[in-house]
């Protein structure tokens, strides 16, 4: 489909804030970005206001026509899209963003049965599909104004390939990509949103993220 | 008991690496600290060790004699002690730090079901005891080499007055003290833990944290 290096990119559910934003990033350091929407007119019109070339398609067209496939979905969709774009992605890299929210309380954290939502994604997709988890803590603000997000991003897959592949977007977008572990890890990740939606109401600011310390002795090492 | 500005801080397993590293932080700044252990001797003699005044005693003693008791026992024997010092802390401050770590995959995120130990512990415990939970991802090298540890400490309760309480004294040992909301979110920095393992086996290193980023808007406001 594309030049290996450079990897064609399409965002499930990406006329929201965070897909939209992920999609401006990815398409501004080079890489062809395709947006998905339940409508195929829907997308392309988001597509166009976005500029950076990024286009736009029904969530299983861009899915089909992409390498890697981000899912930018809310936790009450996720299962009925991941139906959807089941049958374009086997062997493919899904990156899943989801946060298993349980509105109203979006600031308490309720993991689902299953531990995670990335297992579930893994569960419905099947073990042929390369599931990576990623981008949960990552606010778009900084995205859409231009710029790289100012935190870490952590990046969970039991598949190592696929993982340092997510890794290295990440690095396009945010501060640092850090490999976490297993996909089974990304609980952690998924549940410290809920963490960082309360911190953002208490402190009244939009933009709480997470960063790593400790790492300055590996890299000296 | 003793000062209100200064409470009597009980650690119980306070022998081990982050229990004692805990105690050191305290004493230095000036709390009276007795660390707790099944054996009272034992206690002692670790105490005189550690200098700062810090005394030893049994787990209940060291619990009865304090106004706030400090939780650092590993997952395996959470319920005994609770069960062992339940008599001693109707009405206290209860601070949990245990991680639910499931040996000998320890690098992997299991929460326990209830969700977290934290809900565990308010549970056995019983409503009329303040739980708050912290300090899962803290690394105690630095505390014992007299230093603050160089990243935030996320502080979970449903008792914003002993959550106010914790904070306060997280920062006494750590970069920040941070509110993360009720006891249910202790979910995030228990899971998050493992994730922390994972990091420090990956890049070789043993003090790998967590910093809380884009918090400056708050204080600039």
């Amino acid at each position: 489909m594309s030049d290996i290096s450079k990897p064609v990119i399409g965002i499930i559910g990406g006329t929201g804030s965070l897909g939209s934003g992920l999609a401006k990033g990815w398409a501004r350091a080079g890489h062809q970005v395709i947006i998905g929407s339940r409508a195929a007119e829907k997308a392309a019109s988001a597509a166009a206001e976005l500029g950076f070339g990024i286009e736009g398609d029904s969530n299983w067209a861009a899915a089909a026509a992409s390498d890697i496939v981000v899912l930018t979905v809310p936790f009450s969709n996720h299962g009925a899209i991941l139906g959807e774009i089941k049958p374009a992605v086997d062997g493919k890299i899904v990156v899943d963003t989801t946060v298993p929210l349980a509105p109203p309380k979006v600031s308490k954290v309720q993991l689902p049965e299953g531990g995670s939502a990335a297992l579930i994604t893994q569960r419905l997709l099947g073990e042929t599909v390369r599931v990576v988890s990623a981008f949960h803590t990552l606010g778009a603000a900084k995205l859409h104004a231009g710029e790289r997000a100012d935190c870490d991003v952590l990046v969970f897959s039991d598949d190592k390939g696929a993982r340092n592949t997510v890794i290295a977007l990440a690095e396009l977008v945010a501060r640092r990509g850090i490999g976490g572990g297993s996909l089974a890890n990304s609980a952690a990740a998924e549940a410290m949103t809920s963490v960082l939606i309360w911190i953002n109401r208490q402190c009244k600011i939009t933009g709480a993220g997470i960063a790593v310390t400790g790492l300055e002795a590996a890299q000296q090492a």
